[in-house]
């Protein structure tokens, strides 16, 4: 057996633990409950919160609530949080709020109302407020909103012997810290050294000898998206954050990087199926609906112009039924190749490997792509037209039209996204919707069109 | 003007330092070139030489292929990074290659063909050599193969000065490191205290009372999926990797987390568009075309379901003419309601938010919004075909078929992942194909049979 000095891992959030709270709180016995939730991870029990249904979460809430920590309060995702800040006694939320660093606080109070943000600021020790306040100062989605005000900075001439003994008179070190900002005396950042080269350099060793090689700075008005960049990039592990003077105002760690980069990804998937960003897996129906419909209903006046261009052809429709039947597989497979060339765009803009420098070249790689599935699907499903309906001319048809709408599906998918990224706008958002709606007019056109001119 | 210790900030990689390199290599000016690559990081070379031509990154390689470095190679995407290596003197790899740690130097062999894979492993020195060739010994995409092997250990009866001490005798300490691992006689590992709290404690004081609250290990046949999971659930910054005997092996970095969670997330983005893995926008039209043509054929495939669905109602059709225009109305609108269900699915299958543990809940809730977007929208396209066809009952058939639609869309997109999950399959991979698919044929279907039954 391993003798662990701390804790062992927590206690794994499964199925079973699940059903045992359920169980708990459906008997009201909240001594079980607290048996069950405490040898779990905050993260853990903020999941569990927001799995379980609504109506199980307000009766947990009323057996448990006086557990809440900040440290659950801040794991807690948007959807709830407001419901589950409504639960807590005052006496709670006070003393969740006060174990908080400034930047969690932050993190909370965005997404809150007004009247809950007042309640959360009183609850605040008057220090604290004022960083929260000027945090809040910052622009939304800003690197300013999401440092850390605490930093470890030392004055520039120091050595690593200085740095240690005041690092061991410091009653106020922030829970994470991976540098020491060697600072200038107008508190400008002039480097850092790791704790790693501080802890193995000796006593008399200047900090100025032990900085890292390259060092970046971030302006408190940056994008977070930025940021999140920036630290995938070049591999940082915090990095200090400066005000539009150059002076220090505090510090982001890559675990709140990492964070962004994951809900950016988030949004991006969800935006390029056309769903609100908001959506959670604990939103009911009418919620859901209300972030779903708006899309639907753009996606039935796009679809109503298919429905226009088909309506032009109703002679040709009638005098050959089975055009009727062999549209969709045109226009389907141009949605398809849309919505590939769309996510691989959407992807590099992301990572930035799409940029201005290569624009045109995917372009054109994009468009030799439609060239070539087009004659590839066209060789296919002429012959299979061909073949099936004894017809060369409806094979030739086929081809023709897939030909036209693969290569207008490829441009379209970089084409869409590189305008929307031009205008500033996030290129994921409504690009799906405009190259299917593209795939599908020209699909349908195309092939109705040239079944006008060669069959009929 | 602020003096920095060390360089500023590395420069830029824009439009104009693109374009200027380009220009000084159709110069073959190579004194020009290094003078514009050397102040760039090596991320943002390595992004250059994916963004530009094949023809202009050749070019490039031979007039600067010796100045590659480690940093670089590891930059590389795996697109190109055949290409580059080939391009190299065999004396540049060797020097690139012992710069790097062993993580590294097995993410750039993993993806190697075995000659090029037998001259790196040749190019390390021999104990270097077996520690690649044991981190090799892992399966693909799992922690062993993810984790640095050097690791900072102390005995977990060691005090504070006596951990600095170590440290500062010690010659090669990793170039990042964020804990000192405590460990038992048997190299297990029983906790870990931060270089933070290290720092900031008297010489006297033991490890064993300043280590961290909770404490996890990874084993090192974890999938790294998981890895980036748990670094991004807990928090963590670096995390000890054990073997199966509990013996430590290596440390994983959060750099090397937000990497592999970066990686998941682009191929859930591609993955869902039905794109290989492999896509890069350094890959030409024919790379591209393979990467999706295998898609588009299987999509050819299930489109013809439609029209076989279709020419089932040919005479319904040849009757009313019309109903070709409007059934690709239902379709679509399915269509994009599958897509936003499918999406919201894998992004919560993705972050853990969709479990066993509220499936049923969920999927309910799909039906629910089904229901409620299906009535919204059959009102809405109800009374515009009744308004536009003066046909009360043409508005009736399309506001039925919309609700079906709607129905199967919104349970298809969230039962299709995961069932996936459910059989170990990526949720991602070929679900927007079925969904679309189930929505086309059940939209045709439902609009073409009601009016079957309603109108002729």
């Amino acid at each position: 057996m391993t003798e662990h000095l701390a804790d062992p891992e927590d206690e794994e959030l499964d199925q079973d633990r699940i059903d045992a709270v359920l169980r708990a709180v459906g008997a009201s016995d909240s001594a079980a409950v607290g048996a069950l939730l405490d040898p779990l991870h905050a993260a853990d029990i903020a999941d569990l919160l927001e799995q379980i249904g609504g109506a199980d979460r307000r009766a947990l809430l009323a057996l448990w609530s006086h557990e809440i920590d900040g440290d659950i309060l801040s794991e807690i995702s948007d959807a709830i949080r407001e419901e589950v800040i409504e639960a807590l006694p005052r006496a709670v939320l006070i003393d969740a709020v006060r174990d908080l660093e400034s930047d969690d606080v932050v993190d909370i109070l965005e997404d809150l109302d007004l009247p809950q943000q007042g309640m959360i600021l009183d609850a605040l020790e008057s220090a604290d407020r004022v960083a929260v306040e000027q945090a809040m100062a910052y622009p939304e989605y800003s690197a300013g909103r999401l440092m850390q005000r605490e930093t470890v900075v030392a004055p520039n001439h120091w050595t690593v012997g200085e740095t240690i003994d005041f690092l061991r008179k410091s009653d106020h070190l922030p829970d994470q810290f991976y540098h020491v900002i060697l600072v200038d005396p107008r508190m400008q950042p002039v480097g850092y050294a790791t704790l790693g080269r501080i802890l193995s350099s000796g006593r008399d060793v200047l900090l100025r000898a032990i900085v890292e090689d390259s060092f970046r700075t971030i302006e408190a008005t940056d994008a977070e998206a930025d940021v999140a960049y920036i630290f995938n990039q070049y591999h940082l592990i915090s990095c200090p954050v400066v005000d539009a003077g150059g002076r220090l105002v505090g510090v982001i760690t890559i675990d709140d990087a990492m964070n962004v980069l994951d809900e950016e990804h988030g949004e991006d998937v969800l935006r390029l199926a056309g769903v609100g960003d908001e959506a959670s897996v604990s939103d009911n129906a009418f919620e859901t609906m209300k972030q779903r419909l708006p899309w639907l209903v753009v996606n039935l006046f796009t679809a109503s112009l298919s429905a226009v261009v088909i309506n032009l052809f109703e002679a040709t429709i009638s005098t050959i039924v089975v055009l009727a039947a062999l549209m969709p597989i045109v226009a389907s497979t141009g949605g398809i190749a849309g919505t590939q060339s769309l996510a691989v765009s959407v992807r590099a803009l992301a990572t930035r490997d799409l940029t201005e420098a290569n624009a045109r070249r995917v372009v054109l790689r994009e468009l030799g792509a439609g060239v070539l599935n087009g004659l590839a699907l066209a060789v296919i499903l002429g012959l299979a037209g061909w073949g099936i309906f004894g017809d060369w001319k409806l094979g030739l048809v086929l081809g023709m039209a897939m030909i036209v709408n693969q290569i207008v599906a490829a441009l379209g998918g970089v084409v869409v996204p590189l305008t929307l990224e031009r205008f500033g706008l996030d290129p994921a958002l409504a690009s799906g919707t405009f190259v299917t709606t593209l795939t599908d007019v020209m699909g349908f056109f195309a092939f109705l069109g040239l079944a006008t001119v060669l069959l009929i």
